[in-house]
């Protein structure tokens, strides 16, 4: 079962390429210099905004866009007015609205939520934020602000800082800067780091690797000097060196982020959240450096810091109608706007024998479904939930061809073919399903 | 006073005719055929989408129909935000929002609040479902996906199942059918059988008759392997005879419901409420039977159903907005698309001593009034509500020309022209009000 | 700071002129005769209906404007889906929300609202109604609908009924019509009157005298035959000599109100409400009256009212986008549909030493600020929240040229040149800040 093919949708920042990217920021850039050129492009054509969680901003950031390409809008702004009242699921409620608009843009509180309507829907998902996963437009918007700003991102050095553990936005632009070339800083607030199984992915994917920066700001926004740093692998070799980790000199970015209250952050972190503060804005790290911030915010930039000129989150808020008309004319205008495709997940399936997805907040966990499944990994395969990305649980692998079940980390597993692959969470399933055992 | 002219609005499956319904379903056709055709055909009209009921996919459905025709959207879509809460009366709401659009979709949880509202707006006002009593454009979307597959409805036989007691769209497709032809097995529910006058009114104003079919699935549905069928009294004739009745070889279409929780439904019939299994897929019966529902569904259609060929249910959804689109070129383009006319409504009068309306979801309630009367009928009168088409209590009905009163039941009666027409509960109020007793 | 520039916006009735309402009128006239000549007007644009207090009828009115001039229309209904959820500041919505759009209309609950977010969001913001301050649109409409009937508001005398305290309605009325040369008759429900600050402003600033005059009616509804009257000064002197007030023998038109009960009035006044009873429409003084009534009304007419000729309160809400046609008009079309300039307010300034605004609703409270203030008066200085019109403590007044400080009512203050102000509530405070004591 291929559950996601190129361009069904936009779920993600892990499904960007470096060419769309490209090609796309460029789109974008015909869009902001020449408007009136797009305002006729959707005319004729409905796009659907369904936010099952509240976000204004989003929403109407979408809408507008929508607007400015003369599409119509519909809309679905309020879960309590929803058919969830009614105990559709969402697998129904994306085939129905999929009858109805050209594309749906879609938020909602579940992981893989996007993915999962993409399945049904008949027409294209924007994911508008589903769960802690993934927010891919504001990505592309991320990235966008700082294109403007510097044409390439190559040799570029970002920090991430806040709250990286509840936060999308913080997880999808790690993904996009490291896929462009930037060097990613990891800043999270204490206790509020993203899970090691997140930035191993990343470093694999694009042949990173992870270093460690120290700078004495990094403290008092983490608690420690030492910084994590994704870095692209030929830059390191040159910068690392034995002993101490070095003193990085500058930020060319520091991407600022709120904690995530209602998504079950808060009470760890209160009143220890990083943020700018008065003296810092005259360290030589930060002197050169752009501030970004997904908005809203609270405290983590004081009001004065607004009329600084590295200050930037407005005009990138900005930038979010015009990055999402390059979406909706890349994905609605194909014939005119084509880019290259985005990176095609592997093949899923639901057969197999690994359980429930472990990630409560997996949106199989509430359609009453299996999840099924796609591997990742060069070296070994990862069996993740196709649509919330979480590790499932497979410590054996057969193989459909030979009939053979082999220990997750036996030799033998890597040599299958991923259209071979049948995951087990132990040995009695495979047995019982005909598989004979091939040693470790 | 003259309630209801024709084209006034569409408020009722009751108001359709065979020559209006014939023609729509073409119009239908074009517009589905050549949806490029309409795309500005509304351009510069506004229409409002009020939904004082939370019902996302209908009002979704409506407005992508606007969209599509080139005209703008406004709605309420929240019953909290509405002017209900400054303790505005929906007579009030009508004319006010009257004035801002060129056409009303109007949802409301009382029975008759789309025609009351029809009188005050000033523009045409389309019921998008009101109260437990119609569902109108539902009804001429369930017809044409069924015309879509049939060209005609003639000698087709078409099941209605479920909750037939608190769904309006069921009453309004048992009217469509009966109009067009084709022949209704009610198949309900344990203890959700609509109420006897409502068939009765069919029956005499299509020259259907009352029979009975026999099937083993019947049972698993309704709790009897009898079920009572409408149909025309031609083909009754050449079907129906003496002792059991017959056993029907074939279903043309089912039409499944749901059980309507939110109307008050629930206790009485949980866990026993009927729907497709797995094992009724094979009986002859529903052989070439198309599967159709109003969504969202619950358990009456196991998902795995979904691909089975006979289930047009998503298509089904699909055609809401073109029907929608017909619906608002009828009645804004009447220049371009004329239909044949409703059937108008026979004259109302809010001048009567008979109470207030049995009815307690009757819109009257809700503001203060009186309902005004209508009469139906043939071979003796029926005073219904004139807003809930509820029969109000006349025993004695007086003439205004002759000054002479009657028992209802009085062969007197029938002959007294409806335009002298003069409704009593009671003896003594029509004695009091001058008139003198007539005699039964 | 100059915080409030021509054309920024429309935020409140007093920043009117009288050349501003005239040729504004006219264009309404324009846009209602030939509504088609419109339809493009704003096509490529985007408005944003911000309504953070319920209001169906404003927005949809607002809505409805926008579609017949082609915009694209985004919307937040529904105050608890809104970022204030997140925790965002007034001044952060409105710079990213004017991000997205070309025009904001704003609703909100607290005074001045609208002032503040025309600050930052850098496109016009349309005050849709904030706290209980101003409702400028709805003035404009009052004014046109009258209009439309007399042509001239000379010598008219109009009568205001009802919640003066509370409505925002009457208040931006009372500033509209007294600038327009009509007479005004205030006739306050029990415990109702404005406060008299209000009153004087408005004579101070057209030249305006207050006088009284009598009319048995006037118990009826306000518990005294006395009223007060805002006149134009010529016609006073001609109208009130010695001893009684003089019987006023017509109203031109009467504006009715409701009690305002969300805003907190309530309790006061139950029962006591006044409105137009059955027996008072047969009165000669409203022989000719017209009768307007922001809606939603409750008792203050009964609906029998409503097929009177002289009821014009549906024909006034049919207005509603017509007017506000012309409001976007003016402002995003100003090269073709330009208009004389809103009254400039006076520099404000947020140096002080006033303390916050003792306005509790004022929008300073609830974005942390202290209060900007500017100047009004000819004779004295007063000192105004810069956002909600409240009067300041200033009780001293210091020059910034002479750096010397007097207390507010030396004669010397007047001879200060406005840039030059300086206000302080306490004496300490300015010899703290290097001001010498100049005396009284």
């Amino acid at each position: 079962m291929h559950l996601l093919p190129v361009m069904e949708g936009l779920h993600s920042a892990e499904a960007f390429t470096q060419p769309f990217v490209a090609e796309f920021l460029e789109l974008v850039r015909q869009v902001e210099r020449r408007p009136e050129k797009f305002a006729d492009a959707l005319r004729g054509k409905v796009i659907a905004t369904i936010f099952e969680e509240p976000s204004t901003r989003t929403r109407l950031s979408f809408e507008s866009a929508a607007h400015r390409l003369g599409a119509g809008v519909i809309t679905v702004a309020d879960p309590k007015t929803s058919s969830v009242v009614k105990g559709e699921t969402l697998r129904d409620t994306a085939r129905v609205i999929g009858g109805y608009a050209d594309l749906l843009v879609w938020r909602h509180p579940h992981d893989g939520a996007s993915r999962l309507a993409a399945q049904f829907a008949g027409v294209p998902v924007v994911n508008g934020g589903d769960g802690r996963l993934g927010h891919p437009t504001q990505t592309l918007l991320d990235l966008y602000t700082l294109y403007k700003k510097w044409g390439s991102f190559e040799g570029r050095v970002v920090g991430i800082l806040g709250d990286l553990l509840h936060g999308r936005t913080a997880r999808s632009l790690a993904w996009g800067l490291t896929m462009m070339g930037a060097s990613v800083v990891v800043l999270p607030g204490p206790g509020l780091d993203w899970e090691p199984g997140f930035e191993s992915r990343i470093l694999e994917r694009y042949g990173y690797r992870l270093a460690r920066l120290s700078h004495s700001l990094f403290k008092e926004w983490t608690g420690s000097e030492q910084a994590r740093v994704l870095e692209p692998k030929g830059l390191v070799q040159g910068r690392l060196f034995q002993g101490d980790a070095p003193i990085v000199e500058r930020l060319d970015a520091l991407y600022l982020t709120r904690l995530q209250d209602e998504r079950g952050a808060g009470e760890q972190s209160a009143g220890v959240f990083p943020g700018l503060k008065a003296h810092q804005l005259q360290a030589p790290i930060l002197k050169d450096t752009f501030f970004l911030h997904p908005l809203p915010r609270r405290d983590e930039i004081p009001e004065f810091v607004d009329a600084d000129p590295r200050a930037i989150y407005f005009e990138q808020a900005r930038l979010g109608p015009i990055v999402r008309q390059a979406v909706f004319l890349a994905m609605l205008c194909s014939e005119h706007y084509s880019l290259p495709p985005l990176r095609p997940l592997p093949s899923g399936d639901a057969e197999h024998s690994m359980g429930a997805c472990p990630n409560p907040s997996c949106i199989t966990h509430f359609e009453g479904m299996r999840p099924p499944w796609r591997v990742e990994g060069r070296i070994r395969w990862i069996f993740l939930c196709a649509y919330c990305d979480t590790a499932l649980q497979a410590h054996y692998v057969g193989c459909r061809s030979s009939r053979r079940v082999h220990p997750a980390h036996s030799p033998q597993v890597p040599k299958i073919r991923p259209e071979n692959l049948r995951p087990f969470a132990d040995r009695e399933s495979a047995i019982a399903q005909g598989f004979r055992w091939g040693g470790g």
